[in-house]
């Protein structure tokens, strides 16, 4: 381990990695701060560990102006991730600065005001899904630690996107996936050479099995992406907020719409959105944020509605499978952003998932993930039920790429077959 | 047709259509003019048409400012394309300015300089392929030509990219493939909801139906992408060259190496450089473009081999089935091209195809489709034979993804099963 911190008598530390405006990592719970290192819990409570900043140095206009000259990447936030100022030098995937779509025709297709809607299409990323966001800050946050092999557990997106940052950047990695995982998901996740373990059992028995192998010995000089690496990881998907934002002509949208699977990500982008009034980079005005999920995984859904504090675990049944996370860890996180906000949390079935992906790829061309089908439709649903306002601007976010899900669709098929004739065109009505 | 031209005595015309620096149809051959329509073949020579510009008006530094502050798409240089000023603003997928790589990793695995080695990575695209940059010029050419409905042949990546550009742009559209395609390319096609015709018969069937589609009124108001709007759609690819000088810092490559289908694409990137020259834009100084064709379907590569300027048709059998064109239109351009700038045509056989696209998804973290494969391949097989120069600035292009072709590396899968336990780690040798 190359991590050497200095604490100082008042309990604040003066770390010697370079992670950029990153200055510690702070409890969410109790607002404990530890120096910035490969933990994730903390140790006064339990709870989880975020990245704590400096942008004190930082003038509005000065800040603005470095963001829009930068890389077209993600790293044009360099500034306000827990990266290195040269970040954009090092070999990583550069994922991010991905299309903004202005959707009028899904708009027309839900009843959106013309100009209103939007759909932030990740798809456009490395490996096709915004897990390249958060795996790029968790490489960062790797190299910095001294780790020499990149892990995570997963069951799709995250192996492809933990495989080929590992790849470029000279890393070993090794993925743990449950061994029963589908041929087409393993061929993805292998294809960049490094390892790849099935385990005899549930996502959840991969996940629990990653726990043990960070205690031991053998995962020694081991980051885990979504595990010790967690705290710097989850970072990355404030970037979809900034890159919102800037998309938008430095403005917030009045609407967002984001899947949910730990939660996570739509904890991060309410922090983005929060960090860009902060940081005077627009103007500070109410916004509301709506949580989607699948009906065969709703776990928050189904708090929201029933007006829980708490989250009641469910074992998911779903095709959404990236977001079949039925214990989401920020799942009570979810309910106080979506309160405060004024936003909510519905889930759609799997039946309006598959109708929605249809839709958004025959009005936008753009063909979604399952989990984009899962927004999609939960968009439609909220304005249908009045609670979603179609006069305002909203953002629906696609998370990946119909490529990977391609059995959720596997229905659609030919409208015609025809002999290679004019006759046997007329025939069959093509005309 | 809303197409209306008026033409002078002298045979200049004066087009009433809107596209952009674009002034007319040139013949390739006999340098015969025609207004700008949906016409590809020269009618005093049946040689190919191309289309004609006018960039007299532009000054260097205004153009390229011009460019570098223009959208992050193919658009920056819409003042160098067959498309109106206003082009970002109509709906259209903005495909374009995809990364390029600086592939460190690739160049120590075969022999090339640090610093000059560099992918090209069309895989980001809307649809993950180059054909998303031609068919945004078609459909514009369509919009300006008055046409209803967007069709083609094709046996894959085109399908999509024709699909969803219409889908996005309220266009109809039919596609013609052969009956017999692989369900998951029917798949990718198909969830657009536009037409999607199974011809029984061959892609060469596909192809001769359509011919006569276009001559029939059944036809009438379709554009097909590559047969009536091919002088437009082609143009498309000088946007690769564009974008790979002005990421290197506008400065031209010393050597380019791009696939080989019907040709069009290499034809159209030699192009792209000489314009770019012209304009000023880059130092004038020699460049070699070489081509790169699968062994099992390399009519251009035994042409250039055996010192002819005319390619002998070849039935294709290769896994690389996007380049599987057997009698390429442009094969005779691309001999030319290569011999006049020094470079050269080689192919690759499958088990190398799929050797460089493992070699590249474990280097760079890109998972390349089979065309991918075959443009490494031969990268790798002419700097063994000292044909290329591995001190010199080298870009190698990808043009579609590895998502698209996971048949060609359904070998790779697991590297053990384990039970979730540390002793099953350690026993399996995996710490």
């Amino acid at each position: 381990m190359a991590v050497q911190t200095a604490a100082s008598s008042t309990g604040s530390t003066v770390p010697t990695v370079d992670l950029g405006p990153a200055t510690a990592l702070s409890c969410r719970e109790c607002g404990h701060r530890v120096p910035l290192g490969p933990v994730f819990a903390c140790e006064e409570c339990f709870g989880p560990l975020e990245v704590a900043y400096d942008f004190s140095g930082y003038d509005t206009e000065g800040l603005r102006k470095r963001i829009e000259t930068g890389p077209t990447s993600l790293w044009r936030y360099a500034p306000l991730l827990p990266v290195p100022a040269d970040v954009a030098d090092k070999p990583n995937l550069n994922p991010g600065w991905t299309r903004l779509v202005q959707a009028d025709r899904l708009a027309r297709e839900l009843g959106v005001d013309a100009g209103r809607l939007f759909v932030k299409d990740d798809s456009g990323n490395p490996t096709h899904s915004f897990k390249d966001r958060v795996v790029a800050q968790a490489l960062e946050a790797a190299r910095a630690f001294g780790f020499t092999t990149l892990s995570c557990s997963s069951t799709g997106n995250l192996a492809g996107a933990v495989g080929a940052a590992a790849a470029r950047a000279g890393f070993r990695s090794c993925v743990f996936i449950p061994h029963d995982l589908e041929q087409g998901k393993v061929v993805m996740a292998a294809v960049y050479g490094g390892r790849l373990v099935g385990i005899e059992g549930t996502y959840d028995d991969v996940n629990r099995f990653c726990s043990e192998l960070i205690g031991d010995p053998a995962g020694e000089g081991w980051g885990f992406v979504n595990v010790n690496l967690r705290p710097y990881y989850a970072e990355g998907s404030k970037t979809l907020a900034y890159e919102i934002c800037e998309q938008l002509g430095w403005r917030l949208p009045d609407q967002i719409v984001v899947p949910i699977a730990s939660g996570s990500q739509l904890t991060k982008i309410d922090k983005g959105l929060r960090e860009l009034i902060e940081l005077g980079l627009v103007e500070d005005r109410p916004y509301k944020i709506f949580g989607a999920q699948a009906e065969g995984c709703s776990p928050v859904s189904a708090a929201f509605k029933a007006g829980h504090d708490v989250v009641r675990p469910q074992k998911p049944d779903t095709i959404a499978k990236s977001l079949a996370i039925g214990n989401p860890a920020d799942g009570p996180y979810v309910l106080d952003i979506a309160r405060r906000t004024g936003g909510a949390v519905e889930d759609v079935t799997d039946e309006q998932i598959v109708d929605a992906i249809r839709l958004l790829a025959r009005t936008e061309g753009i063909f979604a993930e399952t989990a984009g089908g899962v927004t999609v439709g939960v968009t439609k649903k909220l304005i249908e039920n009045g609670v979603l306002d179609p006069a305002k601007t909203t953002v629906v976010l696609n998370t990946g790429d119909g490529l990977k899900t391609l059995d959720a669709v596997a229905g659609t098929g030919l409208t015609a077959t025809i002999r290679p004739t004019l006759d046997s065109f007329r025939e069959a009505g093509l005309q």
